[in-house]
């Protein structure tokens, strides 16, 4: 045999132990992102900063501008190639004056919120006989015309479960109710809160119409007092509510994405992209959505920013918009940046609190699969398990998903999340600082090997 | 020896034979009364209706008269021997429009509540800037005139205990800081709420102003809320605070103390009390304070009605009015019955949520001591232990106890009542029945072997 017949082999096995060499490279970097994250990381003073000194960050308030100066202010102080904002064209609600009580038979108050677009009700309030459903399917049933000058009230309960599956199957509720009512002829509604505490705070979230519904106001009430009103039902018979929710459709109003950059030093085109969004309901600080997710990802980039050697890749973190009122500043972003898109190699957003990590889910080409077994290696030591394919992403990465682009979750325990998501008790004390470290550590790991690998993340199908 | 000789100890072995059987008669029937307690009480359906067909009973609301109506009705249904009221003189204090809001350096709304008795701010309320105490003793120490102008925060944590010690000690903050912060020139007083939940709720309760002090409006924030603060102040040095409390002080009102007997049918002169307070704070439904206490007692004083041969003693339930702003309607019952206090034999208050009792207490004279023995017979299979001699009662029975009243206490778990006591998440949903049951179980016990024994329960020296 000629050595010329060998010399395929040997190059193989030698770039094979240079690539084995660069891969080990890229693990040891990680784990030591890993650990820097674990020991030395602040995401909850983030949080902090950002609760303190803004509060909440209602899409169209004087609060959401405050916190897109804060985050301009932060982002630059953390050392980023660089840190831009882009506008972006939001729709305007503000809550106003919100008030329920049962009028007859027995006088009571209830705690009640509006529902994030609901019209308002005339300013005297509504005050009509309620009629109660224990669940969306039997308000769907309901015969038309059957809800005539009445208050719909859909009364179902929504569990708990540590990947919030509850919520998602019940935010439907919130979000479609006020029109299926209305086409009954009601004329108004009050739901159960769509999560999962026995306190005694009403939770809010966004609600649309339907397209020629009659538009009719929409609040949720309280835990203890859905049951409250249930109880009064069944003791009573008939029962009138009176509620009045002073809430305002304003002119379109602007917000902006927040947006820092660590350019790629080999192919400076990719990019890798993570996100958490900026704004949040108005009834808390936004501590835990999303503050937490800005904190967590913000420090993950920092640490790789604050890396001797850059990534190959850029890494793009994106504080997004109007996340709450419909994904506005993310879709925007995908349909202003649609000619970018083949070089978004992934994006992921943290949007579920500040818990522990405990799975991670991808959403690639089965071509890419291989590296979910690379960043398994990093992650299995922070107790985080490999997931399925068929991730989300976080909300705001789903406009990306629609058009092809690999998405992947880092799955955080939200068994506590519903307790406190959309209410006034959406506070930063409900934070753990050394559980959001082991999520900096996980995000940070594998946002700095998806920027430095050559993995392909190929485009999958658009969804329609 | 002749059979003389012998009939002193005969008759003492028979007598004692027949004491012991009497006894273990006693004992036999506690027992009954504790298992049909166990499984055939309703304690939380009482609750139910109280907190549904009331709501809430602030004394001198339409909802207090409409709780006395309430009492009266369902204490007629329950088959005692009578049920009555007496007139309770009451204060009369409203809570109104109550708002607060940082308004420098960071403008953010804060959750606050009015403390019980407290001036109203101006209309347009008071702005000024916050001068913050780690503990209420700081405050104590601070210099006159140190506080001109300024809004006191007094910021001490109350802390988690099974028998609500951290609340018993921090009481005196919201009870005396008004005038103490007054006395060093300040405008206003916002404390930490005490309580023990970290959930964004404020906690209400009485205060009181010094005679002579310069009475100024004083309100509590919730944990987060008081959280924010501090930190802000921290981060910020200056921080300027905004509230307004449209209390009302209004002219003297009338409550009652609802009253219902099961005569004693050998010596119906002597009283058992047994109680609970009807009124609440209006922040929540009452449910825990004091609607459990209205329901265990109202079951245990039921079930012994419904006896088929009454005790010997009499059993009075009292329901009292005004427990809240002053144990008010206790007071006023003591000083009206002054002449019959010597045959009033024991008193008892349920007055600390539905939670398991643990202990029994009792605050006997030590010849009387021996009755502790017989009911912990019946006691221990509930999970109740043997505790000390130095009970207090529960708070409607001290003005019985300083007029030398013996008084006992079935002590409850209280490690959660903190969290929810004075706040609007004092609601039915935080009761179970099943606890509740137990209560019961030990309360009739308890009284029946109190009115049926010949235990003389002798007066203690008098408490100035």
């Amino acid at each position: 045999m000629s050595y010329k017949k060998f010399l395929p082999l040997v190059v193989a096995l030698l770039s094979g132990h240079v690539a084995a060499h660069n891969h080990d490279s890229i693990t040891d970097k990680a784990v030591q992102l890993r650990e820097q994250a674990l020991n030395h990381s602040d995401p909850y003073g983030i949080v902090e900063s950002l609760t303190v000194e803004v509060g909440h960050r209602l899409p169209g308030t004087k609060n959401d501008e405050r916190a897109v100066e804060w985050a301009v202010k932060k982002l630059k102080s953390f050392g980023f190639d660089k840190v831009y904002t882009e506008d972006v064209d939001i729709p305007v609600w503000h809550r106003g004056v919100e008030k329920a009580e049962i009028t007859f038979p027995y006088p009571q108050k209830l705690v009640i919120t509006a529902l994030g677009g609901s019209v308002p009700t005339p300013k005297d309030g509504i005050t009509a006989s309620v009629v109660r459903f224990d669940s969306f399917d039997a308000l769907k049933k309901a015969k038309k015309g059957s809800l005539k000058g009445k208050i719909a009230f859909v009364d179902e309960l929504t569990p708990k479960h540590r990947e919030g599956n509850g919520y998602g199957k019940n935010s439907v509720i919130r979000r479609t109710s006020a029109s299926i009512a209305a086409d009954k002829g009601a004329i108004g509604v009050v739901i159960r809160s769509i999560g999962t505490s026995k306190n005694r705070f009403a939770h809010t979230g966004q609600m649309s119409y339907a397209k020629g519904s009659k538009k009719i106001p929409i609040g949720a009430l309280s835990s203890p007092d859905a049951n409250l009103l249930a109880t009064m039902l069944k003791k009573a018979g008939h029962v009138k509510l009176s509620m009045t929710l002073a809430t305002e459709i304003l002119p379109a109003g602007k917000s902006a994405n927040v947006i820092a950059e660590i350019k790629g030093r080999e192919k400076p085109e990719e990019v890798i992209i993570l996100g958490a969004h900026l704004d949040s309901w108005d009834l808390g600080t936004g501590a835990l959505d999303d503050g937490a997710g800005v904190g967590i990802v913000s420090e993950a980039a920092r640490l790789i920013a604050a890396m001797p050697q850059k990534p190959r890749r850029t890494i793009r973190l994106v504080l997004w918009a109007a996340e709450e009122i419909g994904l506005v500043g993310s879709k925007q972003y995908v349909r202003e940046h649609m000619a970018e898109l083949k070089n978004i190699k992934l994006v992921s957003e943290s949007d579920f609190g500040g818990s522990n990590i405990f799975r991670f889910d991808s959403n690639f080409a089965s071509s890419d699969l291989h590296f979910v077994d690379n960043v398994m290696k990093v992650l299995a030591p922070l107790g985080i398990e490999k997931g399925n394919n068929t991730a989300g992403g976080g909300p705001d990465s789903w406009p990306f998903r629609m058009k092809g682009v690999p998405v992947f979750s880092l799955r955080q325990n939200g068994i506590d999340y519903f307790d406190y998501h959309h209410t006034p008790n959406d506070t930063l004390d409900k934070l753990d600082p050394k559980q959001m470290q082991q999520n900096v550590a996980a995000w940070a790991a594998v946002i700095y090997m998806a920027a430095e690998s050559d993995v392909e993340f190929s485009h999958l199908p658009v969804k329609q």
